[in-house]
């Protein structure tokens, strides 16, 4: 069996998206995929059996939150990851490498790593490549990801520099890496950049990892430099490996990126917006505290057979919202997890009947009658 | 159908404690049985699904929240409460006296009625018996309250006064009901006064109403009070009748007043205890925030069967506490929940087998072990 976790096996392609299986210890994850994020080892207000109800396979969690809080030591003691989550299929750890740079207080690069101070306590820390495997390796996830240095998109001179660093230590990460039942994905970087990303795309393929992700996107810069980037890179990343597109998206952003050959996604989009009020329907975002709401009697999505849309009317949640009732935090994720994962699984279903164009198109066409186009730039996860 | 709706069917009595058969237009209510407390038309924290996997039959929701928000015609217009809040088993609603009194920020008693200002913005408010009647006709609950006077249990002076208003009120209630498929409950009121609830028992009594319930208890008063003003009130309230015991309680209180012959009860202490990391085992509560719990992978209660408990260890629920994650007040509600219906399911058992004092006793010598008894105190209901 050994032999054949985390070989990505594609089953059709139409045009640049495409379906496969990727084999991992804890099962096949079939492509595209959007993972939900769970922080600090639960996906924010809904159950592990939420979660399966509505189809998800790959959860992902956070290596730095999980590092301070409870410590990698203890989830490690207590069975690894999948245990001590309730999760029993695949897991994916992000390095770290993006909340140093985002989240902590302050923080100073050197060759050899990151010393950086918990956002929680202040308390000092230094994560460095072989730092953020052992952790990783702690954890257990089935794909952990390279530690990679997180410059601003639009800095050339430091995205140059970040970007070197970060394939130095795509080598040590590769060298330290201990477990055989682990994937390690090497992360693109270089910016909004084309040459840059061109550059790191070919580094960082060189390596022959199972997988390859695009990091330092929706973080700020346009959509159309996310499409270039994405365009750039995937047309040098190898066909036969996943995508993964970090920290992305939104219901367009899927679209957009299954289209442009992105396998796998992951963002706190749709858990934070849900305990924000705002659900994803057909035709775009809405804000369920509105007063529009207040006594309609259909559910978030006609078209949606998630928990929330077969059971609870808009004018219910609404009620709940209002009266600070955490059931609105829990019905609205489980719709807007559910309506991204409903995407993948019809991408996969039109890329399977070649008609993935037309389907794009009629969702695009669709989610933009009511919706402004926003910038995703949800990849913080606190 | 209709001429069996609220018989109330006793199976078996084991000394005063009674097993028994309450039929609703949603169902029939096994007794004794404990009702998970949906104040806001949701039980804080769980899905309506969560609560039908650990077998909760009568739930409670709150005339005078649900009167001031979202208020009582939005829910009737929306199909009633069952529909609004996705509860097809029976629900009872009390009558908003007892918030009137001890929630709203002034009030102000006269023979027809309260007004009051609304706990969340001040607005001023009228209930008479008849609104309260109206309300809760609206609202739809299976089992409806009368609308009562709630006084300091221990004020003589002032419990006699709201006691002869809650007759005078109950007379009124009675007058004032429309609907056929309610069944209404009348109130004895008279403090810690016994020959006040022999007067009110006897008084409400003489209704002939399809059940009963005491009020102004677990609101502060010793457990000796209470459970001598239980003994001298069911000693008068007709056998054949259901008996509710208002805002009660903890296990030992369920115990308790399933000895001295109450069939129902309600309480906001599983959920509101949950959210404060607080959890019931057999040996008494526990608080899983302490450092104790740490690193321990035993579930909260080895002997428990809830999705919590068969799933999660205490070290994973408390790392959720730590890190403020929703997921740990789900969990310790869902097992809090659990435990009070097993308590009430291990009860009928033991009393069709004749032998509720022995399992009471051992309860009870079990829970003290680890636990101080504490007042549960625990009936306002925000």
């Amino acid at each position: 069996m050994t032999r054949q976790w985390f070989e990505y096996k594609i089953e059709q392609v139409d045009g640049h998206a495409r379906v496969g299986t990727f084999q991992t210890p804890h099962g096949g994850i079939s492509t595209p995929v959007f993972a939900p994020v769970g922080t600090q080892a639960t996906v924010k207000s809904v159950t592990p059996a939420q979660l399966e109800e509505i189809g998800a396979s790959l959860v992902l969690a956070n290596t730095y939150h999980l590092y301070l809080r409870p410590g990698e030591n203890l989830v490690a003691e207590l069975g690894g990851l999948h245990r001590f989550m309730n999760w029993s299929r695949p897991i994916l750890t992000d390095s770290g490498g993006f909340q140093v740079f985002s989240l902590s207080d302050t923080r100073k690069v050197d060759e050899d790593g990151v010393n950086f101070k918990s956002h929680i306590d202040g308390s000092t820390h230094r994560f460095t490549p072989e730092k953020s495997i052992r952790v990783q390796e702690a954890l257990g996830a089935d794909i952990i990801m390279a530690f990679d240095e997180c410059a601003e998109p639009d800095q050339r001179e430091y995205s140059e520099v970040a970007m070197l660093r970060t394939h130095r230590w795509l080598e040590r990460c590769i060298s330290s890496k201990m477990r055989s039942d682990q994937a390690l994905f090497g992360i693109v970087q270089g910016g909004i950049f084309p040459d840059l990303r061109r550059q790191s795309a070919e580094f960082t393929a060189r390596q022959e990892l199972p997988g390859y992700a695009i990091g330092g996107l929706s973080v700020g810069e346009s959509k159309e430099d996310m499409h270039a980037m994405i365009e750039v890179v995937n047309d040098i990343l190898p066909k036969e490996k996943p995508r993964y597109l970090m920290g992305v998206g939104s219901p367009e952003d899927l679209i957009n990126g299954i289209w442009r050959g992105v396998d796998i996604f992951d963002c706190v989009l749709p858990t934070r917006l849900a305990r924000h009020h705002g659900a994803f329907t057909p035709f775009g975002r809405i804000n369920l505290a509105n007063n529009i709401n207040a006594s309609d009697s259909s559910p978030i999505d006609e078209s949606c057979g998630c928990y929330a849309c077969r059971n609870f009317s808009r004018a219910y949640i609404r009620h709940l919202i209002l009266a600070k009732e955490m059931l609105a935090g829990t019905l609205v994720s489980i719709h807007n997890l559910n309506f991204l994962l409903e995407i993948t699984r019809q991408s996969r279903q039109a890329i399977l009947e070649s008609r993935f164009d037309r389907y794009a198109t009629e969702f695009l066409n669709r989610w933009h009658t009511h919706t402004e186009s926003e910038g995703s730039n949800s990849r913080d996860q606190l």
